[in-house]
C-alpha cells in the first residue's frame, strides 16, 4: 500500500488501509493544542465576519509589527505565511536545483518541498533510538547550499540546545550554507532559549515558526519565517499575493496575546507527558526523550510496529505511523501528547496490547 | 512615486501618495460583489469556528467533488487553490523559463507570476479604446508556450464570444501552447456560455476561476483551475501542503449553493451598471464596453487621468490606477460597480468634477 504522507487527515490513512473511518475515534497524529485555541478566539469569533469581504493584507504588516515587538528584531526581518507549510514551500523554490541537506529523520515537507524544485538532497542522520546528534556534518556541509534541522525535532520531539545551533550556524557560515531551522514547535518547551537574535549577525540563518500547533489554528493556516532582510526579500518574491488570509491575520494578533494559555499548555502538556512516560517505562515501552507535545514510541518486542498500529487503529486509536521518516521504516509510532482522557484511553489500549501480545 | 501593484488594500495607495487614509471612503478599486456574501454564509458562521483546530482536507476533495458535479467533469479535471492568485502563482511556477504571451492590457499577477519564474514575456495588445481583439497573435504564438487571456478582461469588463475562445484554443493547439483563460469574474456575466467542455478535448486548455469575486470572500481566499488531469497533477505538485484554509473549503460549498444570491448579484449589476454607463453618455465620459462589475473610465478632456484620480481620492472615492497596466498607462481609470447609493455618490462627484473643469 501507498501510506499517506501526513499525520492529520486521517481519512486518507484510512483509506489507504481500506477499512472505514470508525465513528468513534481518537487522533494521536495531529500535534495540536489539546486545550484548543485561545479563548479570545471563540468570544470574538463574530467579529471575524467583518474581515471575509476585505482583501488581507498582502505583507500581513499588523502582525509583522507585532511580532517583531516580541521578538525584538525589525519587521523586515520577517515573512508571515500561509502556515509553516508555505514558508517550507516557498524556501525549496528559492532553493531550486541546489544541494541541501536533511537532519533526518524529519518533517517530509522539506525533502518534498526541494524535490519538486529540482535539488540534490544528502541526509545527516541522527543517532537511531537516542537521537544524540552524530559527527560528520562538517564534511557534508562542505558540498551543500542550505541544512534543514528541525528544533524541537519532529518526529522525536527531541530538542537540542542553543550552544549546538550556534556551532551549526557558524559550520555553515564558512562553508556558506544557509542554516533553516525549523522551530515549529518551540513554543511548548518550558526552556526555550531563544536563537532569534542571531539573525542579527549571521544572514545566514532562516527560522521558521508556526502559529497553528500551540493556537491550534491549523484549520486557519499561518506561521512566518525570520531572517536577515535580504533572505525574506528573496523568499517573499515568490509568495503568491493575498497568500494569508484575512481571519488568520487578526487572528493570530489575538493568539500573541494569549500567554496565560500558552502557559496553561506547557504545564499541563508537561505533567501529561511525565505521566505517560512512567507509564510507558514500567512497561518496557520505549519512547523518545521529548520535551514537547509528542513522542515517538515502540513495542520493543517487535521489528516492526505495524501489529500495533493496526491494534490501535482499529480500536479508534490513530497513531503516526513513520513509513515515510528517513531513518524510522516504520519502526516507531508517533502519538500527539492529547487531554489526560485521551492519553488515559490510549494507555488502556497498550495495556490490552500487551496483555494479548506478551 | 512608486505606484502600488494592487486595487485592493488602498492603505498601500494613500502611503504611496502620502495623503492619510480617509475616514470616510468608498473604495471602487476592488471588484467585489457589493450584495456582500451570500446570507447563509453569515447565518452559519459560528459553524465555522468549528473546523478552525482540523487540518484542512489538503487536497479539498469535498469541494472539489461539488465543483465536478456543477461543471460536468471529473474531479481530476480540477485543482482547488487558495484564491486565484495562487492558482496563477503556481502557473508561473509550471511555466519556469518558458515563453510567454500576455494578451494585454490584463491583471498585473500574470506577469509578476512568470517573471519572478524566469520566463520570457511578450505581449498581445487589444485594439486601444474599442478592446477589441487584433490581428497577429499566429505569429507570437509560434514562439510562445503558453498565452494568458483574461475573459472577462480585468480591467476592461469586456467579454469576448466562446467562439473567439475556440479559435484560439486551436492556434494554440497547433503551436504546442498551452492557453490559459481566467474566468476570474465569468459569474458576473448575464450570457455566459460555458467553454469548461473544450477540457475533455484540448489538453492545451486551462481555465482559472475565483471564488472571491462573486461570493466577497477575499479574505477568506478561494479559488480553482480546470484543465486535463496531467495539467491539473503537474500543477498541483507546486502546491505547498494545507493550502486552502479549512473555513474557506467549508463556506465554498455553500456559495456554490446560492444560485438565488448570484442571479440577484447579475441582475443588480446589470441595472447599475446601464445607469452607470448612460450617465456617462451623457456627460461624455469615455467607458469601456463591459459586461461585468467595473469597468474603464476617461475624461476625454484629459491626456493622463492623474488630476481627476486626486480630485476623486481627496473626496474619499477611490478608483483603480491603471499606472502598471501595460497598454494602458494611467489613461484610464477603474472603478467596481458597487451599490446604488455609493455609485450615486460617484456620479455626483464626476459632476461635480466637470463643473469645475470644463
Amino acid at each position: 500500500m501507498k501510506w499517506p504522507a501526513h499525520g492529520a487527515n486521517p481519512q486518507y490513512l484510512f483509506d489507504a488501509l481500506q477499512i472505514p473511518l470508525p465513528d468513534q475515534r481518537i487522533d494521536f497524529s495531529a500535534n495540536i493544542n489539546p486545550l484548543g485555541p485561545p479563548g479570545i478566539l471563540k468570544e470574538n469569533w463574530h467579529q471575524l465576519y467583518d474581515v471575509v469581504s476585505d482583501y488581507p493584507d498582502p505583507k500581513g504588516n499588523q502582525l509583522k509589527q507585532k511580532l517583531a515587538k516580541k521578538e525584538e528584531i525589525h519587521s523586515s526581518q520577517i515573512l508571515v505565511g500561509n502556515g509553516g507549510a508555505e514558508i517550507i514551500s516557498l524556501i525549496g523554490r528559492m532553493l531550486a536545483g541546489k544541494r541541501v541537506v536533511i537532519v533526518q529523520p524529519a518533517f517530509s515537507e522539506y525533502e518534498e518541498a526541494c524535490r519538486i524544485n529540482g535539488c540534490t538532497i544528502d541526509y545527516h542522520q541522527l543517532e537511531p533510538d537516542s537521537w544524540e546528534w552524530q559527527e560528520g556534518i562538517a564534511s557534508k556541509l562542505k558540498k551543500a547550499d542550505a541544512l534543514f534541522f528541525c528544533n524541537p525535532s519532529n518526529p522525536t520531539g527531541v530538542f537540542y540546545p542553543k550552544m549546538l545551533v550556534f556551532e551549526l550556524i557558524k559550520a555553515c557560515e564558512k562553508n556558506d550554507c544557509l542554516l533553516i531551522v525549523d522551530e515549529a514547535f518551540y513554543d511548548f518547551l518550558i526552556d526555550y532559549e531563544s536563537i532569534v537574535p542571531y539573525i542579527n549577525t549571521f544572514p545566514n540563518l532562516l527560522i521558521i515558526r508556526s502559529m497553528t500547533k500551540m493556537f491550534a489554528i491549523p484549520g486557519l493556516r499561518l506561521g512566518y519565517a525570520m531572517a536577515d532582510p535580504s533572505v525574506i526579500e528573496e523568499l517573499s518574491a515568490f509568495q503568491p499575493q493575498w497568500s494569508m488570509n484575512a481571519l488568520a491575520l487578526v487572528a493570530g494578533e489575538w493568539c500573541l496575546e494569549s500567554e496565560s494559555h500558552m502557559n496553561e499548555t506547557r504545564g499541563m502538556i508537561k505533567q501529561e507527558r511525565e505521566r505517560l512516560f512512567a507509564f510507558y517505562k514500567e512497561r518496557g515501552i520505549q519512547v523518545s526523550p521529548s520535551q514537547v507535545n509528542f513522542y515517538l514510541l515502540k513495542d520493543p518486542a517487535l521489528n516492526d510496529q505495524l501489529p500495533l498500529f493496526q491494534f490501535l487503529i482499529e480500536r479508534g486509536i490513530i497513531p503516526r505511523h513513520t513509513m515515510n521518516f528517513p531513518g524510522l521504516r516504520g519502526e516507531w509510532l508517533r502519538f500527539a501528547i492529547k487531554g489526560s482522557k485521551d492519553n488515559s484511553q490510549l494507555m488502556e489500549a497498550i495495556e490490552e496490547w500487551r496483555s494479548s501480545h506478551l
